[in-house]
């Protein structure tokens, strides 16, 4: 029955004939009842997915997180759709062009993924996921792109030229947090781990997008003379740029929101309409002024659930935590569901194996030279209790399934690249993102228990909530002493940079406490530990002044 | 149709050329750019809306309602950039298809509409709503669409053939509730008159667009034999196929939050997933059956606020009460910026002027032909206190503006008719709507205050909640019994069948107190109050049993 409804859309002209001939209601009532059908369908699915993720979490069954079951979904309804001969018509409705990703999709999960932040394991690990992100990101795009070249030299795989193998790099290196973290969440991590997990996941998006157009643009401009310099500063751009718009319409919100005085009973729905206008616009205005709208949103993720959120009246941040839970729920799963279906539809060339399997090797050293690398250096500055035990380098090493945005930017990059090019990129990329999100999605419940990092061995755990700030506070109370004690003994330049930089960012803690916070919200000092305020400050900020 | 809106950026090739020439990271990134630009355009208006809507609405300055606000800031942005040279590229992004209005904007503004319909002053006022909506709307087309055709006959203006007249006539019958019930509230009237006011707009959106597209499909078959027992079968089908999809799919709806158990704290978002998905299921499942969507989401609205909404968690009951009316806010808000900024862009040939002048005059004829006549008919078998009184006849006849959805069905007009007809009743509409907004929506508190309808000298005012209640028993305990004693005295044959017509109103509240309600809800009684339990059902049933 369902094929038949979805014969009914044969004709895919989009403003036939204005007469509108025999029985139907004319060529536009058509058209909207092929669109109908069309929308039906992936209505149900997604509603299917809902269903069957909750089901399978109720019965504590691991193996098939909820991005696993909608990705199944959307494979076994393209198969169905592949073996009936209807292909075409449902090919037209589900064939996306990548804008609708970026415009549409993509904003509010990467907003909510900044906005679910949660701030103060995240800020007390700022630096080590600023390494991770920043740094091992980086590392791992260049290590992919090195070696997929050297694989093409060596007739292992397709051969792409130098700078379309960075671009693999980047893209491929974008980690997706979602069926890991929810598997950490159910479980009941160290703190620590899910802070480093999330906080990568999340901030290595907007690197790869950043390392991506920056690559894209040296690509189109190979002609003109290039230098690394050149490169440097466009990458720079894109980031700071976006970094910058996102921060700074951020800000302007929670401003906005702090003198409004929305924050009675009666203006409920005008203060969240306005709130959640304010993503969007971040977004757009990056887009408009050429940077990167992701990392933009992003960014105004982040600043909005620190500052602005407190501004809101009690009953307004109930509603926009739940809305922005609900629209990137919805926008996740569809985003699953679309690129199972994608990969059932698509005509594979069985050519892209050799490419897929090297690809999915070298992810995995790249990985890991990204990790352990970064973890290395970040061990290198903490003190011996806080350093990242091995098994929590290998947690990380292993949770790095690749989802939503590695798939936006091979969609993307089939428009960017030349023909063959493009599609194997894509080819692959799908790939890779199916057998991580089955496979590491479906064993890291098992991983996590293999490595001892889960239940409440540990004192730190997420499933016991007060642990949090508790262990927090031990941390924040090492990082702002520790440099003064340190910093004379030690004689190594490389690691004193580093503990510069650390610092850094302790004392952004202590700029964001004793300035931002104050400036931006409404409600100083209520949503943070008292007993911080005498402490913390005079070290860390004589620190960033004599340093910075 | 979100190919359609993409393709709406200035480049229309969809794949365009894969190597991406230029700075500016390819062409998909510039069109990216400029969506984003425009994309930025429009939040910022809406943004503004909702600023100027709060700020004059504060100061109760109700000559200038949000929409007027909305529509004049559209008005004055489209003429700005269409003094400026750039209206290509903003016209590009503003020309949305009325698919897009069809599909994204008018689903969330009807189903808030059916949503936010208090139950208990609807049902007290069932019969006399339906009259105005059914009957009175069709009175209103016909008559609107004669008018048209005589005018047209008589060189008064523009002529169309009949049945086009009759379309016009049906799409321009479609009042709007937004602006002037905004100011009901805010004044607080008549609990009846607002029930009629909202009711009465509410379903006779359901009844114009039933009508115009039975009309459309009456023209496409002009050529074969037509009777009009088939215009009526046509306009049946349509009507009430659509009415049962959408209470079909509020019944499954509500059976399943019933049974499924979700109403637990922890899957609050699993249970609004679902929740916010069934509209849409709704409003696609008619549309791929031929229906109209929006006809059956309005239903789906009414019965899920009646039963599936009490199976909600209560925090779930509040978020998407919060989560409707903010997405139909943002929707209408954005329908009438787009309207006033499409009037501005538009090319208009002042050749329509005359069309424009008499058509006010004609819908203003209909109108009263609608509320007098089927206010004398809801008179003959009210009682005498219950009676419609005139000043609440004039307050109905005066608050009939047109909104959205007389705009989205001329918007289709231009794809269903022949070009000059199409274009002709677009213009004319997007005019009417202009006027009537401005107009009405700026003088309905003087209008109010005029007619006496206003403030605390009534004793079932919308300012006093609790007397809605009180008013509600007052009627009801009076519908049910009455008919036994009135109906042996009455010889008038048509007066009795009217009556029949009542009594139905009353036994279906019956049905639903003692069957549907306990079938389909699982907060049996609390809702509603138990003093009725022991008065209606027995008369009203048996009453229901003897005349259905």
């Amino acid at each position: 029955m369902m094929e038949e409804l979805l014969q009914i859309s044969p004709n895919h002209d989009p403003h036939g004939g204005g007469g509108g001939g025999g029985g139907g209601g004319g060529q536009a009532g058509k058209e909207q009842q092929a669109a109908g059908v069309g929308i039906l369908l992936q209505i149900m699915m997604l509603v299917l997915s809902f269903v069957l993720g909750h089901v399978l979490r109720r019965h504590k069954f691991y193996y098939l997180p909820e991005a696993s079951a909608s990705l199944l979904i959307g494979l076994i309804v393209g198969g169905l759709a592949n073996i009936s001969n209807t292909e075409t018509s449902i090919r037209a409705w589900f064939n996306f062009h990548e804008e609708f990703f970026f415009l549409f999709l993509l904003p509010p999960i990467i907003f909510q993924s900044g906005f679910s932040l949660a701030p103060k394991p995240f800020f007390s690990n700022f630096g080590a996921i600023v390494t991770f992100a920043i740094g091992g990101t980086f590392i791992a795009a260049v290590v992919t792109g090195i070696l997929v070249y050297l694989g093409g030299l060596m007739f292992l795989m397709y051969k792409l030229p130098f700078v379309e193998c960075l671009m693999f790099g980047a893209l491929i290196s974008a980690t997706d947090p979602v069926t890991v973290l929810s598997i950490f969440q159910e479980l009941g991590t160290d703190v620590n781990l899910y802070a480093l997990v999330f906080g990568e996941s999340v901030l290595n998006d907007a690197m790869a997008i950043s390392l991506y157009r920056t690559m894209s643009l040296v690509r189109s401009n190979a002609s003109s003379e290039q230098n690394f310099l050149m490169v440097v500063v466009r990458f720079l751009e894109t980031f700071v740029g976006s970094m910058s718009a996102g921060v700074g319409v951020g800000f302007i919100s929670a401003l906005l929101f702090k003198y409004a005085g929305l924050d009675i009973d009666n203006l409920q729905n005008l203060e969240c309409c306005l709130f959640v206008l304010f993503p969007y616009f971040s977004y757009m205005l990056a887009e408009g002024l050429g940077l990167s709208g992701i990392v933009s949103i992003l960014f105004t993720g982040i600043v909005m659930k620190h500052y602005t959120y407190s501004n809101l009246s009690q009953n307004s941040q109930q509603f926009v935590s739940a809305f922005f839970h609900l629209i990137s729920s919805l926008a996740e799963t569809f985003v699953f569901i679309y690129m199972g279906f994608d990969i059932a539809m698509e005509q594979h060339s069985w050519s892209h194996v050799g490419f897929i399997f090297f690809s999915i090797l070298f992810i995995i050293v790249a990985r890991a030279a990204n990790v352990f690398s970064c973890a290395y250096l970040v061990n290198l500055v903490r003190p011996a209790h806080r350093k990242i035990p091995p098994k929590h380098q290998k947690a990380l090493w292993y949770s790095g399934l690749r989802g939503a945005m590695a798939f936006a930017l091979a969609l993307q990059s089939v428009h960017d690249l030349p023909e063959g090019h493009g599609q194997t990129i894509f080819t692959a990329t799908t790939a890779i993102v199916v057998l991580t999100v089955l496979l590491i999605g479906g064993s890291t419940g098992t991983m996590l228990e293999a490595l001892e990092v889960v239940g409440d061995s540990h004192d730190g755990c997420l499933g016991e909530t007060y642990s949090l700030g508790e262990n927090f506070e031990r941390n924040h109370t090492y990082i702002a002493p520790s440099y003064d004690e340190e910093e004379s003994s030690s004689g190594n330049r490389f690691k004193m940079k580093l503990k510069e930089f650390h610092r850094n960012a302790a004392s952004f803690t202590a700029l964001d406490r004793n300035y931002l916070t104050p400036f931006f919200t409404s409600h100083n000092g209520d949503m943070d530990d008292d007993d911080f305020d005498d402490q913390t400050p005079p070290s860390s900020r004589s620190g960033f002044r004599g340093h910075g």
